[in-house]
């Protein structure tokens, strides 16, 4: 099962990392912070200009990204932890 | 009797899904979160541009859809669970 | 008395219909839920676009649609129960 | 004294009418409901469009109106009650 | 000192207007309802267009306006009471 | 050190005046209200139009202008009291 | 690890600054306010204009800003700390 993003749409699979205090101590998922980092698994065909044509978007699938805290939706596909984004919830490419 | 929907709207019937947690257990009714996946059963012909052109809507009749969970209207109609959603509350096919 | 409509303006006449419980009961007036069902009897010239012109609208008179449950506004005249509705709040035809 | 409205702005003369229950009591002024209708003493020029050019207003001086419950000022002038609305905040023409 | 608004502002000096009840009763000012009545003392260039373009405002130095009751904002210049308003807060003018 | 705004965004220092009561009593600093007056001391290079051009700045360096209550951000300089302010927060140049 | 802004998206990296009270005591990190000063150190390609091409930023890589005290999103990477903010919340450049 596959999923195709409509518009500008990103969908991008959660990577969850160990988080370690200031003084070394692992937390348990339970005292993490959600995750806010990804790697891109679909784009959508770009936002609709006014003028009728779509502006393609920046990211592209397999990319690694760090996006907005409270955008986008959570969804579980096939056990994975999925983000649906906005391209404009997207800050930046990890590179 | 069928629904002709207007501007960028879609209507799409709701899949229920049976859901189980974590541990396998079937939820009944009352417990289940809200299915947010459907089967689109008619599109509009497409939101009306500044220029007065329509954008034609990139979903069509037939395609199973995954919607956001706070966009849209339910309406039940000849007995089944129907929503009127806007294109940009649909965001992706599922193929 | 006749009402003719300004803009993108959609006056409706309400069909109320009986409702009855997932058992067959008929549901009194006090219980029931507001129609979101409605006859078209007048529509406006369109919508202004910023070019100057307008946009002709999708319904038509006599047009039977469903509309908005928290849209327009509702309006008695000579006993009849209208809803005055803008387009966008009315989701599809019903034909 | 005359006013001469601004822009896409309309002045009304609020229509107050007997008010009867369903039962056919006449109600006191202070159980009424707020008028909606009135008839238009002054229209503006229009609003200005993005392209500099102010398109006309489709109601005229003369008119009888129905109008939305929570748009407009009420403002009181020679002792007459009157209403400075949008036009968008007007419904419909009663002819 | 002269002020120069900038945009859109007008600025105007309000109107304070004698107050009387239904009875004929002057009433003092700590029961008064704030004026929105006042005389245009300066206006600016004109809202900035997206064509780069400037639209000349409607009202001109020395016309007597109406204005909303919560646009704008007060000041007070050499002891007179003005109000600075964008275009759109202002109503009609009083001719 | 020297502040180059961006956009429409300009640098203004506060003038500080003694405020007096109706009554002639100069109010301690505690007692005063927000100055609004300030002397420009940097525009940037104006607003970003749609078509991709900015449009030049009404305000000068060194003007006198009375700003908005609300809008802007304060910030402290060496030592001076500056605020960062949005063209449309500017009311109008003291000339 | 390089972080790529998408659109009008920059990163900084924020300033801590000693910070004195007015009779000259340093403050603790407890009592400090948050910096509102950065150094660029990364921007993206502009904001997508309706036309389809991009406005290239008023800020390059280096640069020391002044940004808005709310605007943006705190992150932590390779022990610095960093500002994910659009340009419009950047107020200035120090220069």
């Amino acid at each position: 099962m596959t999923l195709r993003p409509l518009g500008d749409k990103v969908i991008v699979e959660v990577i969850d990392e160990p988080q370690t205090t200031a003084s070394g101590i692992v937390l348990p998922d339970t005292a993490k912070e959600k995750s806010q980092k990804g790697k891109v698994i679909a784009v959508g065909p770009g936002k609709l200009l006014d003028n009728g044509q779509r502006a393609a978007l920046e990211v592209n699938e397999g990319d690694t990204v760090m996006f907005a805290k409270y955008g986008g939706t959570e969804v579980t596909l096939d056990g994975k932890e999925l983000m649906i984004l906005s391209e404009r919830d997207i800050h930046a490419i990890i590179a």
